[in-house]
């Protein structure tokens, strides 16, 4: 900690620049974390694009130490941490739903720094101690994990499901799926990523246009992983009347959308976003799933900038801090 | 039957005529019914604005009298009926699930014939007959309070319940809920329609800009039958998070709306349409209730034409066909 300096990298609204700010500070509630690693989401290029109108350090997803806390016992620890900081006082936390809280602030994504830097800070609330048998790499995607294993609140096993979208958290729900032995067809648009996929024995289909005929009101659950307008689409046109469409893709556009479609087919649409830590951290341990596949490369924090400019053409890009 | 011609509305996919036309034929699953009573719903309003590009003789809320069908018993009976069609060959209609039938067709709605006609036909599977206790006035109602009804599904009594809109519809929901012992605050954009929902000792608010402050991220679920775009945008505005919109109403037009939104806020939209007639018909009998409050007046078929013109400002408007 040079002169309480470090390195991080800043988006201002407009650019994303490497930056030196303050290392930051902690009150009584909160830790101060050296970051270790950090994985780039769908999320913080979509920031990129002006998503939630964030200013600040983006990157949401980290493994880092525990270096400074009230509780001594986080002092020196591996964790991983939750990224909704809700505010406990508005109506909807005292009604138990603090991820919605009125007044949230979202790590890296809402009103408050992310990891994308040599140091980050999180409420203790928030911290999770990452097990010795996990990872640094498998740590980071622990907060993707527990996105993706929500889906489970869902779906049931034998109904007919299709996964569309083959990004990063589409490949990641793909994983899941498998482990937890649902059959599902996953429809991508990347030859290269749905081969992960299929390594993994998923029924996998490139999309096309006959495929919207080919599977017209087929499937019982759609998981619309597309990050897209046109997966959405392809959802309405693919799930059974009176079937779920499960939607995890944030994006910063509105669409366009037939209501009276939604209604005539008496469609179920289901908004769902983050994730249970500790079960994603189970699932990690109970199942060792094969993470590592997702991953296409490591940066250097120096080279981040550049990586994260690279990061939408491949799967998961982490970057090395320590 | 003069010279099997009868007097129908007839839609040409621009204009709203009446013309004369044959009685229908029937086959050995169908059956001919005398229209006596037929109720004007905003879908019929829709339709002349082009919704599902339909046209032919619209109408789907009736009650009449079997003339003609080769089951003996149904001869002279007093029906109600059913408005999906289903072709019972697909493979949705084998899985059960024939309201939602890839080749549905449906009464007055989409490539089948209505009710407003001095006859009409309909397989012998959509006919219910109507108890001697209800009225015909009564009968009209059976359609759109089976949909109404539907709502039941997905409410629970202990949750913080709002529907939008004062409209046919709004107001049908409104009473079942009503008696169904429902808590709910009822908003809608029409003083004189909210009457009837406070006369039945509903609480009740008119719209405005501050509602959507006021009750911010509010209700548990919330039903949206406004018939228009504002209605869903106001629906998101005052569900809380993780919380529950129930879609009941049908319109020609997409709209926008910021599927992130639904994410993030893990929105459950829930399309809800047509239910069942015998939970209908047994509402009316088990708790007769006040359906006249909702009845603005009635027309001749002769003045029919004129009747559906000035049905957009009222509630709801019936037609003596006999």
């Amino acid at each position: 900690m040079n002169n309480n300096k470090m390195k991080a990298l800043y988006f201002d609204g407009s650019n994303l620049n490497m930056v030196e700010r303050e290392i930051p500070k902690i009150n009584e509630n909160e830790v101060l974390i050296k970051v270790i690693k950090a994985g780039i989401c769908s999320t913080d290029l979509e920031i990129m694009k002006g998503y939630q109108n964030f200013e600040g350090i983006p990157g949401h997803e980290f493994v880092g130490i525990v270096i400074e806390s009230h509780n001594e016992e986080l002092i020196n620890k591996r964790v991983v941490g939750e990224i909704n900081i809700p505010c406990h006082e508005c109506e909807i936390c005292k009604r138990g739903l603090t991820k919605h809280c009125r007044n949230i602030r979202t790590f890296g994504i809402n009103n408050y720094d992310g990891c994308f830097a040599e140091y980050t800070k999180l409420p203790v609330e928030n911290i999770h101690i990452l097990p010795d048998e996990i990872s640094d790499d498998y740590g980071t995607f622990v907060e993707p994990l527990a996105a993706a294993l929500e889906i489970e609140n869902y779906i049931e096993h034998d109904e007919k499901i299709s996964l569309i979208g083959d990004g990063r958290l589409g490949l990641l729900i793909a994983m899941v799926l498998k482990i937890k032995g649902y059959d599902f067809l996953h429809i991508g648009k990347h030859e290269e990523k749905l081969k992960i996929s299929k390594k993994m024995g998923i029924k996998t289909e490139m999309y096309n246009d006959d495929i919207v005929d080919e599977y017209k009101y087929n499937f019982d659950s759609v998981i619309e992983a597309t990050g897209n307008e046109s997966g959405l689409k392809t959802a309405l046109d693919i799930c059974i009347p009176s079937g779920k469409i499960i939607l995890k893709s944030t994006f910063n556009k509105k669409i366009n959308i037939d209501i009276s479609h939604i209604v005539v087919n008496e469609y179920h649409l289901i908004g769902s976003r983050c994730g249970d830590f500790k079960k994603a951290i189970d699932f990690i341990r109970m199942y060792n799933p094969p993470l590592n596949d997702l991953i296409s490369c490591y940066s250097s924090f120096d080279n981040s900038l550049k990586a994260i400019d690279e990061a939408r053409k491949k799967i998961k890009v982490i970057i090395n801090l320590l």
